[in-house]
């Protein structure tokens, strides 16, 4: 009895890498793997890999992300496309180019893709290439394998865009919450610290949230009023 | 005497494509080329073209624009990269892709890049496999090559949403404009027909325009107020 073995093509010129951020209430992650030890040298790097020849950018960057971190099921959207002639060129990703590349000098444009979840949702587990996966802080992040530091960086910059027109962020917060849980996340994403007041103002005259008739219940102090999104405003 | 005729190494698997959009002052119009005869078939086209190994996917939306219509000096972003597996696999597309390409079956990623401009800024003309440069209304387009009626459609959408956030366009009027000049550029941009007092009212109390204290001059008719674009809301 025979098996025969199908390995899908990959395109040695494409490849798809996702920056995956993770809100937890508090503070803005991004979804980091460590590379399976090569030599002395371990690196961080975003989930990715080479595109195979049978499927679109779409599928590429689900399939990479699902069999590097077991996560599926996200709203990846592409945020970029990086193609620096030397952007696989450095001499501390060589060991790992050439452990898991049949063409390790071969010059690789990726599109890079990006999500925004609730961490609470989600949970990964390493395989594949990848020996560890695990959440890091975006205002901290190590030095990162290629040039995945800049990916994210950009993928950063889209985010905060689309935040800033409602765009993304309401599917982080309860139904129904507080203007400090709202507050949280934007200065999460934003990587800013806002006065309670004016952000209150600015949310309410906006019209981006509207007041409920409803306090938080099952807290000890002074309960707040609890808001929701304005659909009308809010792309949802 | 002999020369060496240094010709750059391609990639096969990836391209750029153009989509330049012009503004005439009354419409919105894409730049398109029409690709030289090859047996009966005349096919139209976005200005694009293969990736050289020894630049930058800017550098070759920069080079392929000015290759195939000798327009330069655009702000080209890029709107999308295109990966479909079949999408040069179009019968039409190949005899083209025979006459043209070394490797007609490969496939091939594209990332595709747009701008807006001043049509009267700008005198494009053919060059390289281009027999024809011209503009063409974005409303009624014919079939294009490969996926590039796609593509314009989405650098359209990207185009519009950049309008409504008052990214683009202020450079398409003059310094100082009239409230008709404005509803223009809007209209052809987002394929619509405003009311005139609703438009008005829009941009007043939006803050979009600042009015001035002058009218137009040089008209017989009643003269109309001038406004130039409030820089506080507008990215510019």
């Amino acid at each position: 009895m025979s098996y025969i073995c199908l390995t899908p093509m990959i395109n040695p010129n494409i490849s798809v890498d996702c920056v995956v951020f993770g809100f937890d209430g508090q503070n803005l992650n991004v979804l980091l793997i460590e590379q399976k030890d090569v030599g002395q040298l371990r690196r961080f790097a975003l989930p990715g890999d080479h595109l195979e020849e049978d499927e679109n950018l779409d599928q590429a960057a689900d399939r990479v992300l699902k069999e590097l971190t077991n996560l599926k099921g996200l709203y990846l959207k592409q945020c970029g496309a990086f193609g620096d002639p030397n952007r696989v060129k450095n001499i501390k990703d060589l060991p790992w180019l050439q452990s898991n590349r049949s063409d390790p000098e071969a010059r690789v444009i990726t599109i890079a893709y990006y999500a925004l979840v609730k961490m609470e949702d989600f949970n990964p587990s390493a395989s594949s290439f990848a020996a560890r996966v695990f959440w890091h802080d975006v205002n901290n992040i190590p030095e990162l394998a290629f040039d995945h530091s800049e990916i994210v960086q950009e993928a950063l910059m889209v985010l905060r865009r689309e935040l800033a027109e409602l765009r993304v962020g309401h599917e982080l917060l309860p139904e129904k919450f507080t203007l400090s849980q709202m507050q949280a996340l934007y200065e999460a994403i934003l990587n800013a610290s806002f006065d309670k007041r004016n952000f209150r103002k600015k949310a309410l005259n906006d019209k981006w949230v509207l007041p409920l008739e409803e306090k938080q219940i099952g807290v000890l102090h002074k309960p707040a009023r609890l808001y929701t999104w304005n659909k009308s405003r809010v792309a949802i």
